[in-house]
């Protein structure tokens, strides 16, 4: 498990004084290039030089409780899967403040060639990593 | 079923040049508002004068082919379950230039107070405009 | 001068409940896109085939009076200045509810290869578009 | 002088392959909200508690040379101008990796009560803060 801690930004929040639904994926995205940190070059060089991407296949989010601005997310990153090709992330965000679950993402992705989106085996170096962060084997 | 164009704005494409798998979530909440558009004064008038909002509780997307900038999505929006204060929209988008299935998002949702968060049952007119779209009747 | 009507979406405001100020150039981007509907395959075939873009130069906002959301901005889209490779667009934007001025956003782009991000003449096309609309001449 | 490294998200670019314009206007404010936490509580708490906000009533940008995903920006923050109700702040961004100038903005906001949004005196905890990084003493 990695922690990565996520500011709610200014501009994040909706005509209901809430952070936007849709959010959370991006939080859960800048979660995950923190999480790749852990390979030489990160999730940049992945993608600008390795042109290896990892496009969402599928994503659940279950909103507990929102985040508001001036609260901070705390998001939990681990691995629930690893297949040959894909693997799924799980992303637990609680409220900094108080500890309250906010949001929990499932986010499965897929290794892609950038340029045809034609999948691809999930590199060694990237699976190592996965591995070292697998929840339950 | 009531259907919504969404064009790809120029700004939505990630550094792999596809559509940023949150923005369905956008294009989710803009087909929402737009089907809002069949009670009087609109998911705008809900939010600002009624003072009820509809945040969400659990969200599912799949994602079959990616979106690019130029490409425009048709959004198929129906209800596919409805419950005393939460509802279950379905939208399922597809490329217009060649019908190819993109995303599909289900989104829960629950009638709550915008104030207070706390929910609430469905108003009446929020209920025919549901069951006038409901899968299964 | 071409007129564009852009609602105000739902996640557009920020944490003091008003738009936020780097969205007016959201909406001035639209507008930009809708103004080049005027030529053959209009931004998208210049931007996705020809490979012509068009990056800002300078951009000056006058924020006069806020949008919210439920607001829609009327943006009257004319061409202020028109050089080689150059051309300044003007967009005053107001609130379709009441008449007032919202924001005045002057918009300089210089025609670029995209892969190079090299200047390059204004095309033909291009620029019989902007003269149509030229301010002063 | 403050300075604030902000790397560029992996959604922040446009169909063009580098940062969208209206992104250094984000950048800006996350750099201004930085440059607050000079005073106690810092924006979050001016924002959220004390209910005094900082509309932009100006703002000019210079683009000189794009940002592009990988890059990390590093913003200079000073002070160009304080008046009795509104300050000016100007922020030059270059690129870390070979230290080219990007952007230069300038950002002019008035202090308003947000319930209201009619303008009011600078406060004097952030008055001396301005001062502190006034560029002309």
């Amino acid at each position: 498990m990695i922690t990565f801690e996520r500011p709610v930004r200014f501009e994040e929040v909706d005509a209901a004084g809430i952070v936007f639904f849709a959010r959370y994926l991006s939080y859960a995205h800048d979660a995950m290039e923190h999480f790749f940190g852990g390979i030489e070059g990160g999730y940049v060089d992945l993608i600008t030089r390795r042109k290896i991407g990892f496009p969402a296949v599928n994503v659940t989010c279950d909103y507990h409780a929102p985040l508001r601005y001036g609260d901070v997310a705390i998001i939990a990153i681990d691995v629930a899967k690893i297949g040959t090709t894909s693997c799924t992330f799980r992303y637990r965000m609680t409220r900094k403040s108080d500890g309250v679950a906010s949001t929990t993402v499932l986010h499965t992705i897929v290794t892609s060639d950038i340029e045809t989106v034609v999948k691809m085996p999930i590199p060694a170096d990237v699976r190592a990593l996965l591995e070292a962060h697998h929840l339950e084997r």
